[in-house]
């Protein structure tokens, strides 16, 4: 499967998580087989797109059978590296690393989160779900001891670039990053951002279009 | 300005946003002026796909000048509708809704929160940031009482679908949808999903292909 995957380009993956929670549906609805075109419509999205995009990885439709759902779903699933183990820690124990902490998704996606830190002693020693909150002056031992490799970042905006640099110093390579900004780091670390201002935004600029539109 | 605004993709109106932040940097650090160049290369562009994207919306620079930046900001502002005012509700007042009630990027983008909603008494009365969570009993008064014209959808996945319902009966026509499901709504419903699961499983992804390049 490793042999096609070359120029996968970010639209494509950002597409492969969709695939896989809409495949997971149609298991649980014992759908077996499916169509590229019913696929589509499914997910808003034209037959050829999926085609297309399934060819990135190896192509695993048959032509006049569509899809074994469930094969497609597992194939998928390893390709998104589902089964793996991740190790992460959130660093910015505030409202928002408190609900990061207390969310269902890790496991189902291949992490384990397995600590909070923030710089606040009164927030040291409370358990948030499965963690407890520790001192950021620890962090640097526990990522080398619980062999983290992936950092969560929940601190403010003005705090994120700091984090970001001694993660990295610490030799996380992965940051799932929610502060509004962008993180310099090296070329070889994987930053993914989560920017909630951008989603509002677009949001706003919906709804001024349609304002617009019906001449309001 | 409304006269060019046809067949706007999508993943333009995502770097809409990105484009602002940028430009808003730029002024605070007293830069009057960029080329489409520099302009791309600060967000990782290139200078024609700066331009395409900007042209979208009227193309506001000159050439050999560049853009003027507090301009550009001002007018991508505009376009984004950040300077409304639309008026906001959370449902579901876990550990998301009070981050996202604490979350302060609502009035930047054109948006006030005006309350927060459960179905917990317990947490009926609780003041979060500037609002105070109510029973959801008396979400549809609120809604027409206080003008509100967009729900954000913090709520357990299997609740996300009746909230939704419960929104648009109420002449909701814009969710901000946080729930990791995918909504069924009318046509004229503009839905923004922050799925967070898959911006996790896209990072699972970035760092399974990292090690498989890097025989791990």
């Amino acid at each position: 499967m490793e042999k096609q995957k070359v120029n996968v380009s970010m639209a494509v993956i950002r597409r492969l998580p969709k695939y896989h929670r809409y495949l997971s549906e149609l298991v649980e609805k014992g759908v077996t087989r499916i169509s590229s075109k019913e696929f589509g419509r499914g997910l808003g999205l034209n037959a050829s797109q999926v085609r297309q995009d399934l060819n990135c990885f190896g192509g695993f439709g048959q032509q006049g059978y569509g899809y074994n759902v469930k094969e497609l779903r597992d194939e998928i699933a390893d390709i998104l590296g589902i089964h793996r183990e991740n190790n992460a820690i959130i660093v910015g124990a505030g409202n928002l690393g408190q609900a990061i902490a207390n969310y269902s998704g890790f496991r189902g996606s291949g992490f384990e989160l397995k600590g909070l830190f923030d710089l606040n002693p009164r927030l040291v020693g409370i358990r948030i779900g499965t963690v407890n909150i520790m001192d950021i002056d620890e962090m640097e031992d526990f990522i080398k001891k619980e062999n983290i490799n992936v950092g969560i970042i929940c601190t403010p905006k003005e705090a994120a670039q700091e984090t970001a640099e001694r993660l990295v110093n610490s030799g996380i390579k992965a940051i799932w990053n929610f502060a509004p900004t962008i993180l310099n780091v090296p070329d070889d670390v994987i930053v993914e951002n989560v920017h909630l201002n951008e989603s509002l935004r677009v949001l706003a600029y919906l709804i001024k279009e349609r304002e617009v539109q019906n001449g309001i």
